[in-house]
Parts: C-alpha cells; structure tokens; sequence
C-alpha cells in the first residue's frame, strides 16, 4: 500500500490490499481464502454477523425501524473490532435477559442457563481439547514408529505396546521383542540385519518421512491453507481484536489435527505444542457456536478463546496453572479475572481429560515428567547462567535468520514451490537425522531422555558410567567416571545440537503444522546435559578442587545432568519465545519441586535479558510484524514525546477531514461521500464552520441504512435530507421527507485534545480496545487517529518501514 | 458529608471531612494521625512529594521558570493520585536518562543501575519480608508456649525445642520431657498436678493472655493506629491509587511486627498471614526511598508494593506462585505484566529466605504441609461440594455480622473503649479455650493437626482408631473404626468450631493486628475433618451399601479426613474472602499434587457461588465500603443504563460549572474563585460564551503559581491578567505586566460526551485511573465527573447510601 492513498481522515477500509498478504512464514495470498470450503465458511459466518442486539450504545429509542436493520453492527474480514461497542452490545444483552427474568419463570431458567453457559462452555472446550490432545499424541507415537518397522501382532500397535504384549520382554531390553519388526528384517525375512539392512531401513525410514510430509503440506495446500505455522501470532493478533474469518474454523481443525500428527510423524524439526493451542482455539471458537452470548458477541467470544488458549498450553505440557499464565502473559489482550478462574477450569479439565486417555501409559500428562532427588548447589547457579546466556543467544539468533529467511520465502521465487521446499527439507532432515540416534528418536522422546537422572537400572548410553559398586547407597548414584557409552553419547549429542539448531530455522515457517516449543527445548536441553556432565565429570575428577570442596566429596551424587538439561531448555525457549513467569511455572509444573524453581528462574532471566538485549521481539511477535497483523503490543512502553497532533490524519498540508453534518446533507451528497472516500467511518459536526463534534458513523452502517431505507421507506429520494438530530430540521413543506438516522450515529466516540502525548494516546488504544480516536482543538474537530495511524507511527518511531502494518 | 456541600463543579478536596473517618473496622479519627510519631512522618515525606520532574504532561517547554515549583505536582493526603500524570513522569524521566546515557560513560552507568534497581529492590523486599516473617513465626511460637510453661535449659526455647534438646524425650511422647515445666509444675513443686494445678495453670494461661493483648492494644494505640486489623482493605485502596501518609510507614512495620506476635500469642482467633501482607507492604514502602525511581513516583511505587504483597502471601503460606496469583487477583489494581515478573522474583526469594531459617524444624515453608498417599474417588465430590456450601454460607454469615458489630463499634459508644473491648474479647477466649485442648493449641497447629492423615505412627488423639494389624499393609492404613480418641476429639472439636466460628465475628476489627485467613481456615478444617471421619465411619460399617460397593472395600483405604479438612478449609477460606484462583494455587502449592486441585476447585467455586447469591462483596470489599474509601471495583461490570449526563456535576437545576478562562481573568479574579468555592481543579475554556475546552487546571498548582509569582516575579499585582495561550493577549500599555501558567496546565484533559454510557465512563475510570473526566456536548463544555461521583453514582444504583463514600 502506497502512502499516498492516505490523504484525508485516513482510516481507509484495506480491502484493497487483501490480495497480498502473507502469513507466518510463507506466502499465503488471501486470494486462497476462498479456497475454504464451504464447511468452514457455514461455521465461520457467526463469526462476525449479528442478527440482532442494540446497534448505537447511546441509543435509547429505536428510531425508524423496530428492528435494527440486519447487517449493521457487523464487521469485515481483516479489519479491527471495536471492543467498547461489543462489550456494551453484551451488557444490553445482559440487562435484558434481567429485566426480563423478573416476568416469568421460563425467563428465569433462561437467566440461570445463561449465567451458567460459560461454565459450562468451558467444561466442553476442556474435554475436547483433551480428547484432541490424546489422539494427537497417540497417532503420532504410532506413526513415528512406523517409520521404523511395524508389530506383527497388530499394525496398530506402536513399538511400545508392541513389546509390553510380548511375553518375550525382559525388563532390561523393553525395547526388543520378536513381535517388532523393522522394515529389513520384514522384508529379507532375516533376523540379524548387515549393512544391507541398515541401508533398507535408512532408505525406508526417509521414504516414509517423506510420505507423510507430503500429505501433510497437499492437505494443508488442497483444504485449510490457515492450518500451517504455529497459529500462535495469528491468535495473538485475533485475541487482540482482529478478524480473520475461518482462521478458527471447523475445517482448519480437522486438516490441522491430521497434519499435525503427520508433520509430526515425518520427523521434521518441529513440535505439537504450539499447534495445540491452535487446536484448542478452533475447539473453543466452533464450540462457541452452541451458545447466542458467545455466538454473537466478538469480545465474549475472545474471552472463551483465551480460556481455549490455556487449555491447549495445559495439554501440550500437563501444566494447567501454566497454561493459564501463558495465556494471561503471551497470548492474551482482554483478560478480566473471570477469564481467569475460566480458563483455570478448563485447563484443567483438559488435563484430567488427557490424563484419563493415558497417551504414555506412564499416567503423567507428558512424556517428559521428571523427579530430581538431589538437591542443587549455589555455585551450581555459575553453570546455570551461563545455559542462560546460550539460551538468549540462541534465541535471538533463531529469530534473526528464521525471519530473514520467511522474508525471503515472501520476497523471492522460493514462495512459490512450497510443497518442494517441504519435500526437500523432509528429506534433508530424515537423511541427516537416521543415522544418529538421538536426531532418530521423537524430538519429545529425546528430551524426555535427556532431563532423565541416570538411576540404578537405566540401560540407556547416556547412563553408561564406570560402575562402582563399593561406593553406592540407596538410590541415588555417586558421581562416577564417564563410561563409553556416555562418552560416544557427548559425540552424537553435540552433532544432534547442530543439526536442531539449524534444520529448525528453515522448518519453523514451512506450509505444514509447526510448533517450535520441543525443537527450542529439544536445543537447550542437549546443551544443558552436555554441559551437565562435562561438570559432572570435572567434580569427580577434581573434587579436590575448591570450589568442589565444599559440596562435591568422592562418593557424593552432586551434580545432576538431567538438571542441567532441563535449564537449558528453559533457557532456549526463553530465549525464543520471552516468556518468563510462565515458562517456569510450566517447568515447575514438571519437576513439581520447589527447589528446582530458582535454577530455571536464574536460566530465563538471563537468557531474556541477553535475547532482549539483541532484539527486542519473541518470535511471535516477529512473525506478527513480518505479516503487518495490527497487532498493538501490550508489553512495550511507548516512549518517544510525540502529540496526538503529529500522528492525525489530516496532516497539516492536506486539505481537512471529511465531515457530515448533522441535519444540511442529502442523501445524495451522502452517496457522494461514500463513493469518493474509502474511509471506514465519518464524524459528524453541527455544521462545517463550527466543527463541534456530534458523533461518529460507520461506513458499513451508513451505506446499509441508506440502502435500507430507499428500499422500504416511502418517498426516500436523492434529495431526501439526512438528519442525526433528534428532532427533524425545520424544511419548507415542499422538501421530500427526511431520513432520520440518529440510531445508528454512535453518540460516543472517543476524542482526545491534539496536545495529548501519544504514550498516552497509545495507552489509551491499548486498554480500551478502540479502532479509532478523534482529536480535538480547543473543542473543534481537527483529526483522526486510527489503530493503523498509531502502528505506523509506533513503526516509524522504532525505525522500522511503517508500510509493513497493512489492515486496520 | 451532607449533599448540599455539593454544588456547581462538585470535586471537592475532602480535607473537611478528615477528622472523622474509620478505618478497618475500629473508630480511628484520622486526627490520631498526628499522634504518629516524627519517625514515620519523616520516612513518608517522599510519598507525595516531589522535588521535580515535568509537571504538565503536555507542556514542552518551561515558561517563566526554568526550575519547576517546589510542591507543584504533589498530593495532599487522602487523595486519589492521578495514574496518567505518574505514568507519563516516569516516562519522562526514563527519556531523559535514555538521551543522557549517550553523553557521558557514567550517565550510562547510571542508566543500567536505573534499570537493575527494580530487581534490586525486588531483592530486597524478599529479604526483608522473609527475615522478618522467620522472626514473627519463631516468636509467636515461643510466646504461644509460654503461656503454659517454661523451659528449665533455658527460658527462650518454645516446648518442642526444650524437649528436643533433652535427653529423656522418646519418640512416642515428644511433646513430655522433665525440662519443659508448666506454670503450676514450677509454682508448686509438684510433678504431678491435680485440680489445683489445672487452676493455676489455667488462670496463668488467662493472665498470659490477657498481658499479651494489652501490650498489642496500647502499642497500636500509642504508636502506630495504622497497625490495627489486617491491613488488606487499605492496602487495596493504596494500590487502587489512594493516598495515606504513614499507612506503610516504618513506625508501623515495627509496631505492626511486634503487636503481631503479641497478639497472635495472646490465643484470640486471628491469624497472622494477612498482616504479613501488610508487613511486606511496608517493609516494599521504606525500602522504595533507596531507590530515587520509586520514591518520587506513586504509580512506580504501587507497582513495587503489588510485589510486596506478593512476597507477603508467599512467606504467609510457602506458596510463591499463590501469592503472585492472589497479589494480582485480589490486592491489585495496576498490574503490567512485568510486574508479574518482578512479584514473582520477591515472592520466591521471600520463600527461601524463611526457608533457611527454617522456623519450623521441618525445612518447609510452613507448618500445614501435607502429603497425602490415596486417590480420592469422583463420588465423594458430592461430600466436597457439601463443604462448598458451608463454606459459602457461614462466609456470608460471617461477613454480615462482622459488618454490623464494626459498624455498631462506629456509631455507638462502644468505639470508645478499645482496650477494654480486646481485653474483654481476650478474657472471653482465653477462659472458652483453655479446657478444650483444640483450641488452647494454636490456631496453625490446629490446622495442621487437622490436615494431617493418620499414619501408623500418629500418637494423636485423632488417629485413635481401633487397631487391626491383620489388615495393615504397607504405609497405608485402611480403614477403621473410631477409638474412644476420635469420640472425644469429634466432641471437642464440634465445641472448637462452634467458639472459633463465633469470636472470630468480634475478633476481626478489633485495634490489635488480626487476619482472618488462619480462623477461618480453621472454621472450615474443623467442619471437614468432622465430615471427613463420619464418611469414613459411614464407609467402615457400610462397606456393603451400593456407593461404598465400587472403590470402598473392607480393609482398603479409600477416605482420607485429612483431605476433607483442607477442602473445608479451602471453602471457608473463599466463602469470606471470595478468593477463586489463587486460593486454590495456594492450597495446590501445600499439598504439591495437581490430583487434589480438583476436590479444592470443586469446594472453592461451591463456596464462592453460594455467598455471592448471599451479598456480592468479600469481606475486603465489605470493609473499604464501611470505611467509605474511594475504590473502583475492578471485578464488578457496573450494568445500569445511565448516561455521563445523569452523573455529572453541575445537575441541571444547578448553577454552572465553575470555570476560568484562557486569558481574560485576572489574578483577583482567580484568588476569588480559589477562595469561594473548594473544587480541586478547575477547567480553562477559550470565553464563558463559547464554552471551547482548552484545558484543566488543579487547585493546588494553582495556589502554588500564583503565590510563588506575587513573590518571585515583579509587576505582578492583584489586576495582572492570568494567562493560559502560547502568547500573551493583545492589551492596552498600562496595564500590570501579565503572568503566563500554561505550564502548570494540562493541555490533555479526558473528555467524554454527556450522551456517553455510564459502563463506558466506569470502564474509562477503572483502566485508565482517571481522577477526573469532562463532559462535553456537541463540542461545548458541559460538566465534571470525579472518581467520587462515578463511586457515589454507583453506590446509589446499588441501592447503598452514596454519602458512605468519604474521600475523592
């Protein structure tokens, strides 16, 4: 979009621009929107339609019409909500259904049902998104496996439960049983495999990842084009009051749940966390369906989405208090502590729900529950910052070249063959990724092992040590020296670091589901554990060191790798994502100790204020500016000493806003003024050389009632005077009749003087929700800032290309 | 206040109505805050006052005076603060510190400790209130055992210490050893006492008590008044933007500390968590004067408080999480999300600082921890539900009557005589408790004994059961039948809750320090426990009834009173305070196992349902509206369908706002208008005629100008014309030489329109803190709202009497 469409009043309807816009990380033309089937379109029309309920907040009468004329109130695709209107709309909602209870008993039930809804909403939500969760988890554990080989007592055994039915198992080999048979051994029919074998499976384990890549970015292409990415910054952006028909819709969750689990499947750098809450979402918006209050009303409906938002972190994790706070710190824009206490509800009946599914057969929520049973030592915290430090470095860098390289998929040919580049970075990811088994493995598999502490009877490598048999008592194991296996284990551990760290940054971004929750984790973790026992074997063999001394005696079990790995997680996806509260609230949530809070805190203080330190932005965020969302960020402090009268359209040079005035135009001037302007709404005035506001019309209103009333009002002419005044202005009695439009004219807007400083223009855009702002001088009508003025403004302050924000 | 004070304009500063204001539920004529001592007057100096910093938020440049006005800026006491002022100040100085930082090496120095002294403080605040809360807990231990007898090895060691230290202590009997001696032991001589030893002994435990709560009354009473009650609803009121000198004082953290112990050891049914609210607040208060940043700005420093209270909840109930939770959900009002970081940073290092001093001996935070070893079966949610009800009901029965008894002590004589009340209510207790050992022991101890599920060990008289070592497997033990203990104790404890549900009423509000989370945790623990084991008595001799049949078989163990005592707790606890999420994190964080949280959920949303069908507000909410503070309830939606017009002053039979204009009044004109009428602020407009807004001007500033000018500036004389514009006005050469005040006058007054919504302006008020707002009608100044009229407008459609509210 060119600046110079802006010219008077400014806050142009974008519809012009929709064509082009892309979203997380691939070029998305909206164009493709109407490649939604019509199932999500059907689901997705309450979305911003309302049949009814009061129009103009200030309104006491209804003027011409009994009935509100159908399609005012409504919003557009792509464009901004205004909050105050729709929180007023549900209040007149409310004191109806009140008023009304008082008559009848049936009014009465219908008041309780009411007030009880949103429980009852949230119990729905709770137990969908758990069930979700649970066959997510269940498909993809299956499917992974498959790409090694199959169970012959069932193909639809993974190779688990596979081996638990076996009664062949001994407990110290869970993992082998004659029933599991890999691709070699099924198809030579020999049971010892040789380089032939290896190379079969190799071969088979990439053709399978392949596959299932494949369906996963033609269905995501062919049905739900909004089911690939994360969905985080796109919720963001709808949560903070935008609209994006069918982002939310029954079809998106269907092709988004199936390609989750095959992006999944496929082995590719990349998570189901982040797309659960995706999930969660479009749980929450289609169940809003069942219920008029949520249906119809755009704020109500973003209170249950961020209940919904909650409810997916809860499953992703089996953190319920932390996937409140993360929906309260990340996602959410309006969250008032009835949402909280909400969303607390939801998230955990999803929890219990998950937990009653049983996914991992281990009855835990996730896959990576830990239990420490040594205590961390303060000097311990040295190592601990320093996972920090890594951690921020890490994230900023991802989020540097991970946005370098969406831009580039936008800007150059490359985003044009988005099922090749699938294809091509499956296959570069199952090729590198086979032969070591720590990049073979799920990428939650492999965390899970690595936050593991090393007990008595663990036969994996990363707990080979040198037994020594003498020194050990009850549980817990000394400290020992590194065996081979651990030490081959450090070897593919830093080459599985490399990989992850790299293949993520062109994974996250692609046309498939993609979370990057596990794959960031996944980083920190391999760090934090090779780190963890580079420490451990420092202490053993130089516990005489001083600083050793103290705490770290030969025999003692003083160090924790598991520990360290899962700092360092906490580390990098801090780093990424900037939580903070949140994050250790959901790694407490893991561990359940106290204790092992003041190391993860340490960790994601650190690396946020390193990752801060190089950028400013999450990668949400990043991504949310990358698709120009309006997106008007609550944390950031607006604090450059700009006036309302720097930002306002008109600027001093153009020529003055386009006003109506309250009782001189005819319709015809009207039509006029529609024609010419693409401006989303007018002031009205007393009159042009008085400028003194009266109040504020909707484009979309205005254009719908003047069509409204031609059609059904007699001897509405061209001619017809419009008045937004009370009473008629007096005419000479040969003047065709009036069209009084007074209902629809909110008699509320907000203004501001010109010398308001923006940072509190900023702050008031923020808190209350408003899509647009007047400004006044000395009580005369001078401008009008918008949502879209401010973002370009703040965009412009911060040196960036204010251009980039494109919807209002 | 009568209403005819009110008139045209209608902000009033309320200083004449200072004199006889209430507070927390005892007659505190605000005059007894001259009796504060200098010590604390001092410390409060810089709670609102300024030694600099941007007056008008608006103003770009210094007009007559390079230096601003000493006090310009600042608020008098029991005022509300203006957030957007305060906000903007702060951001101001943050720009200048930022442009500064590029001139010179140290003003970057300068810049970093800038922004690492908020963690600083953060720290310490955790420091502080943890220090001091080890120091109150191992106190009022000592004290509490006092009161029956002393320790021969030494007199400062509590009973369990004195008995942990001797020789002779078996594990059986820990709590008997020949050095602990009680009162009558040592009087008389004899080991074994009889009726006369009960004597002694029970009226030395009176005697103590009645000693303890007369220091705490005349300490409060003497020294610091503000140390009475639990200090939340004040402190609500502080962070709601409220000022009161000295409420966070240094003399009122020690007085407070001390009276605490006192009082808690004195037996009367209070508890010390909400205080240690209080105590945190302050101690966040004094520690806020090292720091220039939070000292010279109210809105910075109620950020730092947030997290203050946060730490206080965290010591109070070892739950860092719970008290970030309860800080956000229920004490603040402003609440950014780095605060959140920030609170969460104190509340932690608050908890590991009482953690390593340990004042339990059982390196937990607190004396309640419980582990419990059996699932709980869905079938009982019908028992927790039982206990929600009660929960609701007696916290609506009990926020009643204490509402009345506080309201009678306000309005009759018994205000009066505030020793004589404690000590009568002291005597009482201490002469009800001392035969009843349930309620001799300490509340905390009560609660704990009541949490605590019987195991094999147990020697207390509620796990007396009759023992069947057949069936005893493991650490389990199943379910049996009730010994002649439990009898007794299910005897004892109906009697404790009966005492303890009823003094509580008289206890809260009294003039020494009191919460109430520990009575009426203990109200609800009692109820529960007593279900609890008629359940599992039920479930013992009914084993064969169709729902014990599914999960309660003959020698299982399948019901755990202990369990129903938290529960219980955890309802009482909601149904006064109407605490939702927090509460249940907190009683989360005591137990540690997330398949508890949802009996609590069930019990705390029972509870909270039912009370608030009873009377809508907490009993927090209770007290501010009793003491007429000036508090914006975020929680409640404001539903009626009034509009700005119908709140605003001047009414319409009124003569109109008082007003001044931009530059025709002359300072006589102005002294005239400041003598007659006592508005806190005036608005300028351009004529009288045209009514055109240009700005708003505060009384205060104003004196402060005008009197500063007549000094400092020559030529200026009672008919020198005031003016507001960028220029003086054009006049004739004779006149005085003319004074310029633009820079005192805010250039960004809010304005709303007379047709605006009431929720609207509520909704304004609430989220942008307003003090005051303009009305305007198409363009015209019309009238004024304050904080204390969109309050009174509330009260009044809440069919409540609009003069309770006392202060702007």
């Amino acid at each position: 979009m060119d600046n110079k469409s802006f010219r008077q009043g400014s806050f142009q309807s974008s519809t012009s621009d929709e064509d082009m816009v892309e979203v997380a990380g691939g070029t998305l033309d909206f164009s493709m929107v109407d490649d939604v089937p019509p199932l999500d379109r059907e689901i997705e029309e309450g979305f911003s339609s309302y049949n009814g309920g009061g129009v103009n907040r200030a309104s006491k009468m209804m003027d011409f019409l009994e009935e509100p004329i159908p399609g005012v109130g409504t919003y557009e695709d792509f464009n901004t909500i205004d909050w105050v209107r729709e929180k007023s709309r549900d209040r007149d909602r409310h004191r109806e259904i009140t008023s009304r209870s008082k008559e009848s008993t049936w009014a009465l039930i219908h008041r309780v049902s009411d007030a009880f809804s949103g429980w009852l909403l949230m119990l729905l939500i709770g137990l969908k998104a758990g069930a979700l969760a649970g066959l997510i988890d269940i498909s993809a554990h299956w499917m992974t496996d498959l790409k090694e080989g199959v169970c012959l007592n069932g193909f639809w055994y993974n190779h688990e439960h596979c081996c638990w039915n076996s009664p062949e198992t001994t407990f110290q080999d869970r993992d082998k049983c004659p029933e599991w048979r890999t691709w070699a051994q099924l198809l030579t029919g020999k049971e010892e495999g040789g380089a032939l074998a290896y190379v079969l499976n190799y071969f088979l384990y990439v053709l399978w990842a392949l596959l299932f890549a494949l369906l996963a970015v033609l269905l995501v292409r062919g049905f739900a084009p909004y089911a690939c990415g994360s969905g985080i910054p796109e919720i963001k952006t709808i949560l903070s009051g935008f609209i994006i028909r069918g982002y939310l819709g029954k079809w998106t969750l269907v092709i988004k749940t199936v390609t989750l689990v095959l992006a999944v499947s496929s082995g590719l750098s990349l998570g189901k966390e982040g797309p659960l809450v995706h999930v969660a979402c479009c749980c929450g918006n289609i169940l809003c369906h069942l219920f008029t209050k949520y249906r119809k009303n755009e704020a109500k409906r973003r209170e249950v989405l961020s209940a919904a938002a909650a409810a997916g972190v809860s499953v992703a994790f089996g953190a319920p208090i932390g996937g409140v706070l993360f929906s309260l710190e990340e996602v959410s824009y309006y969250f008032p502590l009835k949402t909280l206490w909400r969303s607390f509800f939801a998230a955990l009946v999803a929890a219990f729900t998950l937990r009653s599914i049983n996914p991992f057969g281990n009855s835990r929520l996730v896959l990576f529950y830990v239990e420490f049973h040594t205590p961390w030592h303060l000097l311990e915290l040295g190592p601990f910052i320093l996972l920090g430090v890594f951690g921020g470095l890490w994230g900023a860098f991802f989020i540097r070249s991970n946005i370098a390289w969406c831009r580039r998929r936008k800007t150059t040919r490359l985003g044009k063959y988005p099922v090749v580049e699938v294809m091509v970075v499956t296959a570069l990811t199952a090729l590198l990724a086979f032969p070591n088994q720590y990049t073979r493995m799920s990428t939650s598999e492999l965390i899970s092992e690595l936050f593991n502490d090393c007990g008595l009877l663990d036969s994996s490598q990363l707990c080979d040590y040198l037994n020594d048999f003498n020194s050990t008592k009850g549980d817990d194991l000394p400290d020992r020296a590194a065996g081979s296996g651990v030490q081959a284990a450090m070897w593919q551990l830093a080459l599985a670091l490399l990989l992850k760290a790299f293949i993520t940054i062109f994974t996250f971004g692609m046309k498939v589901p993609s979370g990057l929750f596990i794959p960031s984790m996944a980083v920190g973790a391999i760090a934090g554990r090779l780190l963890g026992v580079a420490m451990e074997q420092l202490a053993y063999y130089h516990h005489d060191w001083a600083i050793f001394k103290s705490w770290c005696s030969p025999g003692a079990d003083c160090i924790t790798p598991g520990l360290y790995a899962m700092v360092g997680a906490a580390a990098c996806l801090g780093g990424v994502t900037r939580m903070t509260v949140s994050l250790v609230v959901i790694m407490f949530e893991l561990t359940g100790g106290l204790e092992y809070i003041v190391p993860l805190m340490a960790a994601a203080m650190t690396s946020k204020w390193v990752a801060d330190a190089l950028g400013r932005e999450g990668i949400y965020d990043a991504h949310i500016r990358l698709n120009g969302y309006p997106f008007l960020e609550a944390k950031e402090e607006f604090s450059h000493k700009t006036l309302a009268l720097d930002v306002m359209r008109p600027r001093r040079t153009n020529p003055p806003l386009t006003v109506l005035t309250q009782d001189s135009m005819t319709v015809e001037d009207m039509e006029g003024i529609i024609s010419e302007t693409t401006y989303s709404g007018y002031p009205v005035v007393v009159s042009r050389e008085s400028q003194r506001l009266v109040g504020f019309i909707l484009r979309r209103d205005l254009i719908i009632s003047i069509e409204s009333a031609r059609k059904k009002q007699d001897g509405i002419v061209s001619s017809s005077i419009i008045y937004f005044t009370d009473h008629s202005p007096p005419l000479p009695p040969t003047s065709p009749s009036t069209l009084k439009l007074r209902n629809i004219l909110d008699l509320s807007p907000f203004t501001v003087t010109d010398q308001t400083p923006m940072e509190i223009v900023v702050d008031i855009f923020r808190k209350l929700g408003l899509r647009q702002c007047l400004v006044t001088h000395n009580g005369k009508l001078l401008g009008i800032i918008t949502k879209k003025d401010v973002l370009k403004h703040i965009a412009q302050m911060a040196n960036q290309d204010p251009d980039s924000i494109l919807f209002n």
